[in-house]
């Protein structure tokens, strides 16, 4: 059966660019030649920038005949490498644009003959790249070069019904590596680009949690508190969406773990007299200490926070029925984020001890929420909880 | 002359996917159809996923024959993008893979004559296609797609010697257009990676430094020598790389600036009392203060920041003769970062008002760095800002 290079080209080439995991569409590449062109077996040698080296990335083929390893590293003088990169040696493809095992003892002797002892260098060459190949289960080598640089180098096993590889042939696995050394190369750039995108966020997401635990420095009474009161906001928030009780936007969750960890933010421009009494504070004292909405909302302007996770920090003190601070905002006015936070810090609040006052049981804080459901607390975010705690989750 | 179409098409598609810029990619490929194919003029609408509309997004020829308006967008309902994508008209296109303006009065005749009247919608559409088509300067549409989406749709204007578009030049558009708008679709998607990696980067950037300026809402008298010290670090080692006296890593100038924003973060973790205390503290006192160096580190372990920030922070209390803290290092033990930043601190310092005394003058401020270079400071360091000073940038 012929095969339609043409066709099989255009097909592979199809698309190559839209897979942007540099594994699969190796994968994939050398899946096709195997299966489709009837190749033993295939690997690809590919250039990586960042180390600037080579690096076998994947072989692939009929059972036993394996290339070896996975990992193997070539830097430029490896032979292989170098009978393509190097200037004084591009004659020897330049007609059959790869270099084919059989080839190679006709290039030795050619070399001893025309330059007449000259050649020694190539003929030394020749003969460990024909060493390599053979340590590779390869009988030809296609080199594929972007701008005059070496980019992959794709190596092709014996075919399956042993004939030779013809020029056609030759001319179609040299498109087919060029094409794919540029869709691997794409793909690595894509999958480096994607990395950093998300090291960075990660970064960003550690300082907030660095930023929110600040307050435990200063505050001795809240040990935990900032961690706890995250956690309980996503579940009730997670819990509430899995029930129906309320829709999110996909970004929701996110944004109550940082409004969660930075709700207290603005008590470090609280003074420690305050923060740190012992027993109840003076009116005057309370006033202050109410502040740290509006603080935290002051120290966190510079930073280009979600809408929801800012709204969560400011009105995590308002009421149901609207006699919280620091807007006095009711029931549909308090952003949901809030709400929820609102019960979850009532709850952290009266289950944790105080120096001048022990904690409530977990029993008997749910009891207070219920009992101030629809007025002090939102009546579904403080049903989630109550669910949450007799469901044993919390 | 005849164009090698075929030639062409491999040249233009070679490349397209290493570029990631979709403004220069897409302006690449009108330019290489206005100059190489001799068209008039040329544009694409092209899909954009994030808003599930198509665009027209550069179209560019001689002049005077400019395809109107940069950024007509067109919806799913649009004649233009119908035509290609309801199954019901593929047999329009089915066999010159375009559609071409003059052809378009015989397709609405032979809807009229095979249909026998039934083919009014059909007949209406092609109507509308044609006066899109005369709007957008166009006299042919080719369609690009891509797993059966439509992806794009090149708009061509007339052939410069007028001549009309024969079939081989409609394939070749067609397959152009394909590989353009997978090309173009690719760098549109690395572009929004981009911008979300740079985007993430800014975020905790700015995390950071609302964490350094949490330290100002505790300790009433560093207003504003965080970011003074962070400022005076970034000059020095910039000029101490200007002039030669060092070399610095690429990284090294975010470093520093990290290290500058929270080199004194440990002080949240330190009593106001002691922070704030009006005259000399006492020696326990002074022992306290001290630890903010150590707290500073134990508050920022969770986050993975480059280890340069972290010894500058870490360290900026070191003296160069020994005799500092948290380790007593001493000259080439201590790590740049941490003594640039000495400099910057101390320098700060002394030129700042406290309520219990006035700030030194630059001037003397400057005698003092030098009287100290070789013993507290680090002598290229102290160089530097000394230098700074005298040519007036501090």
């Amino acid at each position: 059966m012929k095969i339609d290079y043409k066709k099989e080209l255009e097909t592979a080439s199809k698309g190559m660019i839209m897979i942007h995991e540099p594994k699969l569409l190796i994968k994939l590449i050398v899946r096709m030649i195997v299966r489709k062109l009837h190749i033993r077996h295939a690997g690809m040698i590919l250039y990586e920038q960042e180390k600037d080296s080579y690096v076998l990335n994947i072989s692939r083929g009929e059972l036993g005949v394996k290339i070896p390893a996975g990992f193997t590293r070539f830097n430029s003088e490896s032979p292989v490498i170098r009978i393509f990169t190097r200037k004084e040696f591009r004659s020897l493809t330049f007609n059959r644009n790869a270099i084919v095992a059989e080839d190679i003892n006709r290039l030795i002797w050619r070399e001893g003959v025309i330059r007449n002892g000259n050649g020694k260098l190539t003929q030394q060459l020749l003969s460990s790249v024909h060493e390599q190949m053979q340590m590779l289960n390869t009988v030809a080598c296609v080199p594929a070069y972007y701008h005059h640089k070496l980019m992959a180098v794709l190596l092709l096993g014996e075919k399956r019904d042993a004939s030779r590889f013809d020029q056609e042939e030759l001319d179609f696995f040299s498109a087919l590596a060029s094409d794919a050394a540029m869709a691997i190369r794409n793909a690595q750039l894509f999958e480096s680009l994607k990395r950093e995108a998300e090291r960075n966020r990660a970064l960003f997401l550690q300082t907030i949690e660095v930023l929110g635990s600040t307050i435990e420095a200063k505050d001795a009474y809240t040990h935990g508190h900032t961690d706890r009161v995250t956690e309980y906001s996503v579940m009730i928030a997670r819990h509430m969406a899995e029930t129906g009780a309320a829709q999110f936007p996909e970004n929701f969750f996110e944004n109550i773990y940082i409004a969660g960890l930075l709700h207290d933010i603005g008590k470090i421009a609280i003074p420690e007299a305050i923060l740190n009494k012992q027993g109840k504070l003076t009116e005057d004292e309370y006033a202050v200490m109410k502040q740290h909405t509006m603080r935290g909302s002051e120290i966190l302007k510079p930073l280009s926070l979600p809408k929801e996770a800012l709204e969560g920090i400011h009105h995590h003190h308002e009421h149901f029925d609207g006699n919280g601070y620091p807007d006095g905002l009711k029931d549909g006015q308090i952003p949901m984020a809030a709400a929820i936070m609102a019960v979850a810090d009532a709850f952290d609040a009266m289950t944790s001890d105080r120096p001048y006052r022990e904690g409530l049981s977990k029993e008997a804080a749910i009891a207070e929420i219920k009992h101030c459901a629809g007025a002090q607390f939102h009546p579904l975010a403080a049903k989630a909880l109550v669910e949450l705690y007799e469901s044993g989750k919390i």
